[in-house]
């Protein structure tokens, strides 16, 4: 099958047996997406080597456990666990110690004909979400999970710092807490698709001295370290600063600020992909304007370059 | 009256006026307390010029608007809000953005013949808790404080980072509510108080690479960068870390560790001070382990220099 993978050096279209797991389900992909973290791999982030790709969605194939699954439509949780750590018992995979996950850690991803998956980490779509729109549960989950981790009540003042694909994802799926959301970035046409989900757009060069300590959660989504040091600018004493995007440096910080307004820090990563599903379903959250441009996964490394271009949003590719 | 005062260059002993505050209580000082901040103050930290001190026991001389108090023996938390903001209208001048902070911002401290506090801010001391012990309530609220702000049950594995005043007392109390408490310092002598308190002592040098991610809950009370990655290092997946020593650099940190581990860092400063009187008044802690030595008022450049040896705890005067 072919397959887009990443040598440590090299992307490139491969062609590779269909994965074999006696234990997994194989699933057909059918639509994949393009996140900011498959950038990052090919740049270098975490060693990984493999086919890359963690959302998806696809058609299972072959489930031996779960002989019902067979030819429904499926997404799926990117988190492989033990199964048999205190992690695992816990129904917490995203946390286990020696989990792999799709694409990222130990474990080949979905930018390829076909993947496989535990059956148990798999969803089965309903019929009124389209593929476009099921791509999305992955960051969707992520941007979502931010709620489970930080209370956000119709109230609470919420200041997103980043316009990209999981920036206008946190502040549309914020917006559907709070009335008191507003994205900050850099693009006014991407500020506009979250401004059109009823969230106040405001652009970077037009944050005051006035907003600083305004809000009551800030969640960094910028992935700079500036976008840290605005954050800390921005949030009340007390408040509470949401970790979601990977940088990778070491930034510096003030710590003191920290301490003397006991502001949180919240590191965030993965959500859980059923509430996820459930906004994709009602229609609670419109993700079809954040689609910039589909390939074919043949044309796979141009996908990718594609993405890595400013102002482009959420790429996809079709198998 | 006497004072100890820092002039933004030098900190001598000074000949200045009583307090005169109508609105306020006038208390003379029985004993006062010598906290890092004083030392921190005194190296030119915030900018802070006037009488320094924040921790002590007095007796009210004079109060208008409660004639009750006077005469009675009491501690005063430290943090003197407008009384009219949102954060002082729910109870928490702690944050209140108009602050004075006795000692440390805006206002003239304890290491003084007398201070002037709001009555609202005096908490008048049982018979059975001496000045020695009520001394310790501000930084005991301080180190208490947590458990207002991070769970903490007797199944959770704290460990305390830092073996000075301020780690004996986090670790210390926090051992009063988990039976899994450890204290990593580098002095024997130090850890040994915690240890008498029922906290397991850890040699820094002997924390090995199996303890990492083995603690839910890391307080850094070090005030070193390195203590940072320490707790970085300790703390498990989805656990916590509670900052509660006010480093004044931009410490560098591996902002993905505490993403893809989801870890929380909590900033802590100042605690209520009832429930540490409560402790004190019970006989639930023994703070008197942790008085190295006490100084008249008039010597008190030279009880801050003592104070700032290596190896010396709480150094007390007495006007």
């Amino acid at each position: 099958m072919k397959a887009l993978r990443f040598d440590g050096n090299n992307l490139t279209l491969a062609d590779v047996p269909l994965p074999q797991s006696a234990e997994e389900a194989l699933v057909r992909v059918t639509t994949s997406g393009i996140c900011n973290t498959d950038l990052e791999i090919v740049r270098g982030y975490a060693g990984f080597e493999g086919t890359i790709g963690h959302e998806f969605v696809g058609v299972v194939e072959q489930a031996d456990d779960r002989p019902d699954l067979v030819g429904k439509r499926v997404i799926g949780e990117i988190n492989a666990g033990c199964g048999t750590c205190e992690k695992c018992a816990a129904g917490d995979p995203r946390h286990c110690p020696t989990r792999t996950v799709l694409g990222i850690v130990g474990r080949d991803g979905c930018h390829a004909e076909y993947l496989s998956l535990p059956s148990r980490n798999l969803l089965v779509l309903p019929n009124n979400v389209s593929d476009e729109q099921a791509v999305f549960a992955e960051p969707l989950a992520a941007a979502y999970g931010i709620t489970e981790q930080v209370d956000i009540t119709p109230e609470t003042k919420v200041a997103v710092i980043g316009d990209g694909k999981l920036g206008l994802l946190c502040a549309m799926s914020l917006a559907l807490r709070s009335q008191n959301v507003t994205i900050i970035g850099k693009h006014p046409s991407k500020i506009l698709i979250a401004e059109n989900a009823g969230v106040k757009p405001l652009l970077l060069a037009d944050v005051e001295a006035k907003m600083f300590g305004a809000f009551d959660v800030v969640v960094e989504a910028s992935g700079s370290e500036s976008g840290f040091a605005t954050a800390l600018d921005l949030v009340r004493p007390r408040g509470k600063i949401v970790l979601k995007s990977t940088f990778h440096g070491t930034p510096a910080w003030a710590a003191s600020r920290v301490v003397v307004d006991e502001i949180t820090i919240v590191g965030s990563r993965c959500g859980r992909f059923a509430p996820a599903l459930e906004l994709l379903t009602s229609g609670s959250i419109d993700v079809t304007p954040l689609i910039s441009d589909e390939f074919s996964l043949i044309d796979g490394v141009a996908a990718m370059d594609r993405a890595a271009e400013n102002g482009v949003l959420k790429v996809l590719l079709r198998p």
